[in-house]
């Protein structure tokens, strides 16, 4: 998992994509915002607002608990990925969820004004409306890829990036060293996040457009050319199927909009057996 | 106020002794407990109780707005002085409420089986059931008061020490090198908190007895000898009146009992009347 966008945050640590996945997976997240817990309270977030503090970031009374345990624990010098497995183990997560690093990176937007704004400031504070110039991952070249994370990347046959943002979400973690030169001898199979050239939600498009790339299926294609040997892309986009062939890599064309868990369950189905097909066409 | 009790508690730095007494000149304290804000919700809690996280002090959810916004004031190295104020201005405080300093010391708690507990530890975990054998204040000797309250302290012409614990409560205060200094030219009324060799609440009186000392208004007055000028007991403890005025102390009786506001301003009123007429007498 991403970590880069990572913070401090009212004296907590917050790792919003952990948490994100974590209440997703414990079947715990709130459907409607993609951030928080289900049906969570905010009696905190209101008085720290009246108190005149910062309010812009919603914490829920219940999220707030997995703040106030993780940053106590992390105080104490235990690891991120040592707390992400006990609180999986809380929720009752089965699967194993893994922070890309225990060392601290940070996603910095670099803006046309001149400005540099940490992650969060720019995504949920400005509500990314300022202009990209560059990304940076602060820390990440120094940052050592959590060893259980690349154990079992290593073990793998197949990886498959899923339909997240290229630059902020995917970008973080494969800007640690040691992630990108095990996949060098895997399949991997990516999945686009752009439809139609447009994103379901966040600002991938509006980042590719502002780094003076057309935004489209065929951009994260090449995003991710020396890495990947399969690529998904929506039936929307089968324009796009010359350019990606031409560049030697498989695609599977199908319906990527996820709308329920049906649709996640078809669509990873799907991705599972394009991956097979073209792991024994690479052997 | 007294900061020796303060702590550091799921990553927040909380002040027990200023939030009571604040939240309590806001017209906003918990009635019934002692602590807190009055109708507060207790989600956090209950969600940190759930992940396994420590739960045995209470914090409610609007509290915890508060917790918040000191810890991350003072992470930036703002004084506790300074966020006391500001927090007293949201709250409609008029008064002035000091920290005793702005330097940290806690209040260490001695007892019997060779244990040295923080005192919350003691005090709200442990429910003062451990017996004490002596205090330490880790810290006084170096902490430096806070200026304007020793400033304030140096022009007052009386000064009144409220029915507090002499040990915990009034005790880490005195400990701050400035404060007795100053109040040595005063005249300074102490008003017991044992009534009938009891404690109202808390766990004064108890102290008192494993310190190997009898719990009783006059052993307050003895504690405070070379402070005071003039010690308000209740009339439960008339008896004490020979001792106290022995030692040279003009004595108050009345009642000391405080159950409702109206109780409060008699008692304000009567001290204030007393303080005046011991002033008159010491000039």
């Amino acid at each position: 998992m991403n970590t880069g966008d990572d913070f401090e945050h009212l004296s907590l640590h917050i790792s919003p994509d952990l948490d994100t996945v974590c209440y997703t997976l414990a079947g715990i997240a709130n459907p409607d915002t993609g951030w928080g817990l289900q049906d969570d309270s905010f009696v905190t977030l209101r008085a720290v607002d009246e108190l005149g503090g910062a309010s812009w970031f919603g914490i829920g009374d219940r999220d707030l608990a997995t703040h106030l345990l993780r940053t106590t624990r992390l105080s104490r010098c235990e690891t991120l990925s040592d707390i992400t497995r006990d609180l999986c183990r809380r929720w009752g997560i089965v699967h194993p969820v893994y922070p890309m690093s225990d060392d601290p990176v940070r996603t910095l937007v670099h803006t046309d004004t001149g400005d540099t704004l940490a992650f969060q400031e720019y995504f949920v504070h400005q509500k990314f409306q300022p202009v990209v110039t560059s990304f940076e991952f602060k820390g990440a070249r120094n940052a050592l890829p959590v060893r259980e994370a690349l154990e079992k990347l290593k073990r793998c046959d197949l990886v498959i990036i899923a339909p997240s943002n290229p630059w902020v979400s995917i970008g973080p973690i494969l800007a640690v060293p040691g992630y990108q030169e095990v996949m060098k001898d895997k399949v991997v199979i990516a999945i686009s996040p752009l439809i139609g050239g447009r994103a379901l939600k966040g600002p991938a498009a509006k980042m590719y457009a502002e780094l003076g790339i057309r935004p489209c299926a065929s951009a994260v294609a090449d995003h991710y050319r020396d890495l990947i040997t399969g690529f998904v892309l929506d039936t929307l986009d089968r324009d796009q199927l010359e350019i990606i062939q031409r560049w030697a890599i498989i695609p599977l064309i199908t319906n990527v909009i996820m709308k329920d868990r049906q649709d996640r369950v078809r669509l990873a189905d799907e991705v599972l057996r394009f991956g097979k097909t073209v792991l024994n066409r690479s052997l």
